[in-house]
């Protein structure tokens, strides 16, 4: 164990794209379990968009995270030492303790892990909080259904890429949007896709999605926004629904786009649209897990992993995440791990 | 019987806000009933907001009307000659039988109707169309509950002053949008509306809302769209329901309006976002009906109508509901009723 735990800091409230000194490494004492609590050590550390929200402090579903604060996020973790019935050192928990090395949990707060079910890291990906809003997202807010032709945003990143095969396993038609022509030829390849697009590439999104969906779109699930969902809006068909997981395009915008009015279009295609928070749905992880779990095992769900090495480097994948740079879950990969 | 046939026809596709010069009164020859047909003398006459769409030639949910052909409507009308069973002369329906003097009709697009029960003008009203249309927009798409706050743009029309009034037999804390100060009493006084205010006269949307609602908005049913709707988004509760019935403010405008993007604010809020077109409901109408029927009967609902008579001033009674002119329902009384 080291001497002291390490801390990345939220240093500066970001103006548009965050930069890497909005953050700070510091070290500061190992913290000391009192009697019902855990102390762990973090082996992954999940980075996502929403944490950029968290930076902000902007008023939202949650609490920004205060300068000079640990930044928050989805952990896998070792129990060190174990004040609490239940735990023993050594045990695999998945947690939230945030991008440090060492932390202090109250076993509420944990959910154990099984090494030999998957790979621990799944827990922050295909099994985890990314895997749960897909799932949640697509059945629960979009009901889809076989012969239906669903497209996805951010198609490449950890929610999209699951949410376009649950919908391939559901009979789907599905279609996604990415940002590279590797991440197309991937999802086409080997997510089993029906077909992608490169929207880096595409200047005209309506006639892409025309082509790509000649029966209209009955489910959009955006984790994107701006022009690309617009175009989605226009080419929805009667009773579409519309999952808006993220908003990935406006996060860092120092200001708020402007866009067509977009709700007449709503009366005439009678459609849906609805936000999505996959905490709503605490009651039900344990259906998503088990769910997602089988899938994984017989095959039917795939996963890929964005693997930045050292926790010193979480700021500069958190901001290639930003910046579209993984495929399929980034994760940091925590020293000892 | 008049010699001839009345029709106001559709003579140019307006640009902006249509004038009375893309109407055109034209007589033509009296039709005649085939075996199986009935031949009908129009009494009243609908008009309503939907009719601006048809007017235009961009893609919506139904087909515009050709220049030269009858405008469309809902009309209550007298059976002058019937070669159908179960029609008699002398029978009251109603009807779709647009702007015209006379019309021959098919029994199966006819709803016969019992004058003793109600004055036959409700049937298109609080017991017609722009009922229906509160009735499953509010019910069905926003399952408000009692206690909650329900917003209604466009409150003293034909719909939305039926919303509030549900919303009120619900249970609800409701509050009006309209535009004169003649209408935001009638609603506070006349309808039972918690508290209403004037759109015309209040520079600060939100502050407005804020201070008429307290505890947030929980349903928000929109018959305006614009700045309206922005202010009442911001506003939403966490899992706040919207129903989009019109957009009144942007059937009008000659270039589309931009307006800031509200998608992730669906997400702070998981918010849903629904259209609404009350022919969805079609398999339904007789339970709204029903009950729409009972409600009126017992008192709990009540109900105003702006009458202009005169079918040649069918397009002058168009766009006066268009200016907001009216309160409650708009309708066209033709002569001989």
């Amino acid at each position: 164990m080291h001497l002291t735990n390490l801390q990345i800091q939220l240093a500066a409230r970001p103006i548009g794209f965050p930069k890497l000194t909005d953050f700070q490494a510091v070290e500061t004492a190992n913290p000391v379990p009192a009697e019902g609590e855990l102390l762990l050590e973090t082996l992954w550390l999940s980075v996502d968009p929403y944490m950029r929200g968290r930076m902000s402090d902007a008023k939202s579903y949650a609490e920004p995270v205060k300068l000079g604060e640990v930044m928050v996020g989805g952990t896998v973790n070792r129990v060190v030492e174990s004040k609490a019935d239940g735990f023993k050192a050594g045990d695999i928990v998945a947690g939230f303790s945030g991008w440090q090395r060492y932390a202090i949990a109250n076993p509420k707060q944990l959910r154990k892990l099984d090494p030999t079910l998957a790979p621990i890291s799944t827990a922050l990906g295909v099994v985890g909080m990314p895997g749960l809003t897909a799932y949640f997202g697509l059945l629960d807010v979009c009901d889809p259904k076989a012969g239906e032709t669903v497209v996805v945003s951010g198609a490449a990143g950890a929610v999209g890429s699951i949410v376009g095969q649950i919908a391939k396993i559901k009979g789907c038609r599905v279609v996604g949007i990415a940002g590279t022509n590797d991440k197309v030829k991937w999802l086409v390849e080997e997510m089993g896709f029906d077909a992608a697009y490169n929207y880096k590439d595409t200047p005209n999104h309506l006639a892409k999605l025309r082509q790509l969906c000649p029966n209209g779109i009955d489910v959009y699930f955006d984790n994107v926004g701006g022009v690309i969902t617009d175009a989605a809006m226009i080419h929805m068909n009667v009773h579409a629904r519309v999952a808006i997981c993220g908003q990935i395009s406006q996060y860092n915008l120092e200001q708020p786009e402007m866009g067509p009015r977009m709700l007449g279009m709503l009366i005439v295609k009678r459609a849906k649209v609805q936000g999505l928070l996959v905490t709503d749905y605490m009651a039900r992880w344990g259906e998503g897990t088990k769910e997602l779990g089988g899938w994984l095992k017989s095959g039917k769900l795939k996963y890929e992993e964005t693997i930045v090495d050292g926790l010193e480097k979480a700021p500069e994948a958190f901001l290639a995440m930003l910046r579209g740079e993984n495929t399929g879950k980034m994760l940091v990969r925590v020293e000892g791990n």
